[in-house]
């Protein structure tokens, strides 16, 4: 792609800082006419020690002028632990619901003064992702999906993790588990076919590497709820591409299905057009069925019917995890955190 | 929100491991039979010192069987600088051009061996923003948006940043400028919008919170565009709501507009759903034009026209960063580095 390089032109500001030592509580303390003891009080606010105001003052003049911050991982060498809450990035693009849902998390875990880092470990995988977040010694851990064992989790709590906590489908020995079961959403969309009347039903299932995790429970829930009654389950593999979608509804009068749960709201629109163009009548030829409640699925014609899902608030979610830290040696919990409700609209 | 307290029951595993005390590199060496030093050589991979075969095994074994990972706070306090390359988590959800770019951009990092860390200090603004990126000692600081000044980048140098990299409309003094303009994305809308022949623009301008860092820009760039000619611009500020714009399609004629630039894809579906559910034809009546070029806007009918923004690549900016890391008294540098082009299809 096509830039351009500016050079920035040179000013009259001081010296490069990258050329200045790194300024030290020592530094600090020479400047302010105190110990370094002191400094240290003043700079992490401990209560234990009283310090008058003026030589608080002081402190805080003499850290303003050299530039000098704590380091946290001294700190954390000293404390023997940290307040780093450490969240392995997801590694696939995470939809407005999740975004939503990090970020309150973020929020709340910020109000109870702790750091969250988000450890971009692209490409790491089960315990070896689990000994490189362990070298950040994280006070605490949550990691989204499948992937950590008991093994890793083993690894984080002898690195000085307090808490390691799991959201996904199962139970981890010796984590706590926020169990978010996708299976849960196929199960609801399944039901709401069969009381529908629907008894052919297709499950879209992306070709989109990564969604595996939410995609194979899904249909699993589809298939649980359809057991033992006379309707039937295709597995329908689809990339996210207008060819794709397009091809498939070419030859979809011959697979014969009277519904289709699209996996999510996106894949829905994106199959619900390419019928549409081929003259497939949605609901009457073939109901569809989102998921994630997304603005877009009340934006189409007919309206989308989807899945609401629902997950803790971040708050609660925090809560459980400063708990865990303070109580390191208590049981593991599990709860179940993954709500699942069939919103009915025009498409079904 | 209902939830489902499980406890999981005991099992006969060893005690917790919380309780156990952390593993030191200490430990290692006794149960190795080899000096602290060699174990420090052989698990950071020191190609000075020449360690033999089995001797390496034993270290990598007794590592192993005590649970023993390195401690990345150690290492850089002794090293004196970190891999660890921190970007601030963005504090509105990024859509799904920003996470694949973020994507990316991680893997690039990681192969160049830094540790990409998203820090999120939601709420947290400018300078004392800065302060705590530096706490962490950060190799690399790669921050996105405004916010950052002249100020915050001394404070990240002297705590030991050898790169700050700004992500932004502006420069800011002492640091590298990745220049992502989004006054391009509204010069080249209003520029398609002038030569097919409309004159009174209206320009959607999101409520929510948290976008006027991308829609104040593009906005003016429309402005910008329409400069010197018989055109108008008329702002048209909308929540990302049904309601709100059912609202603004029904007053929509008495505002006398024959084409909208409605943001985003997002928000130039919401528009459209409810300019034509009121009967207003697009593009007859009203040229609509989205941005971002998603999918969405190619299943819309009449398909959207939308503005495609080009990023750099992932691997491009790691290897910026990771020069700037190793030449930290280079002159800073400043790219263009956002693209826009506008995408013509039915809807202007």
């Amino acid at each position: 792609m096509p830039y351009l390089m500016v050079q920035i032109p040179k000013t009259s500001a001081p010296p490069p800082p990258a050329q200045r030592s790194v300024p030290t509580s020592a530094d600090v303390a020479r400047l302010a006419g105190v110990s370094r003891a002191t400094v240290s009080y003043v700079l992490n606010n401990t209560s234990a020690v009283r310090i008058s105001e003026p030589t608080r003052r002081r402190v805080h003049q003499a850290a303003e002028e050299l530039g000098y911050v704590p380091h946290a991982a001294a700190r954390s060498l000293r404390a023997g632990h940290s307040r780093m809450v450490l969240m392995p990035a997801p590694d696939v693009p995470v939809g407005p619901l999740y975004s939503q849902f990090f970020n309150e998390l973020q929020w709340a875990l910020s109000r109870l003064e702790y750091t969250v880092v988000q450890y971009g470990g692209l490409g790491l995988q089960g315990d070896e992702a689990a000994r490189a977040w362990a070298e950040l010694r994280p006070v605490a851990v949550l990691a989204p999906g499948g992937g950590l064992g008991p093994r890793g989790v083993s690894v984080l709590k002898r690195s000085g993790a307090r808490a390691v906590v799991t959201l996904g489908p199962e139970r981890i020995e010796g984590a706590h588990a926020l169990l978010m079961d996708h299976q849960e959403v196929g199960r609801s969309v399944g039901a709401h076919l069969l009381a529908r009347g629907y008894r052919r039903v297709g499950v879209l299932v992306p070709e989109d590497p990564g969604l595996e995790i939410f995609s194979r429970p899904r249909l699993e829930g589809v298939r649980q709820a359809l057991t033992g009654t006379d309707a039937t389950v295709t597995e329908l593999p689809l990339a996210y591409e207008e060819k794709a979608a397009a091809d498939l509804a070419g030859r979809w009068r011959s697979l014969g299905l009277d519904a289709v749960f699209a996996y999510n709201d996106e894949f829905a629109m994106l199959l619900m057009r390419a019928l549409q163009d081929e003259g497939v009548a949605v609901p009457d030829e073939t109901a569809v069925v989102g998921a994630d409640d997304l603005m877009l699925g009340r934006l189409l014609r007919p309206r989308l019917s989807t899945v609401h899902i629902e997950l803790p608030s971040g708050r609660e979610l925090a809560e459980l995890v400063d708990r865990a830290v303070r109580e390191p040696s208590a049981e593991p919990e599990a709860r179940v955190v993954l709500g699942a409700e069939v919103v009915h609209r025009e498409s079904s």
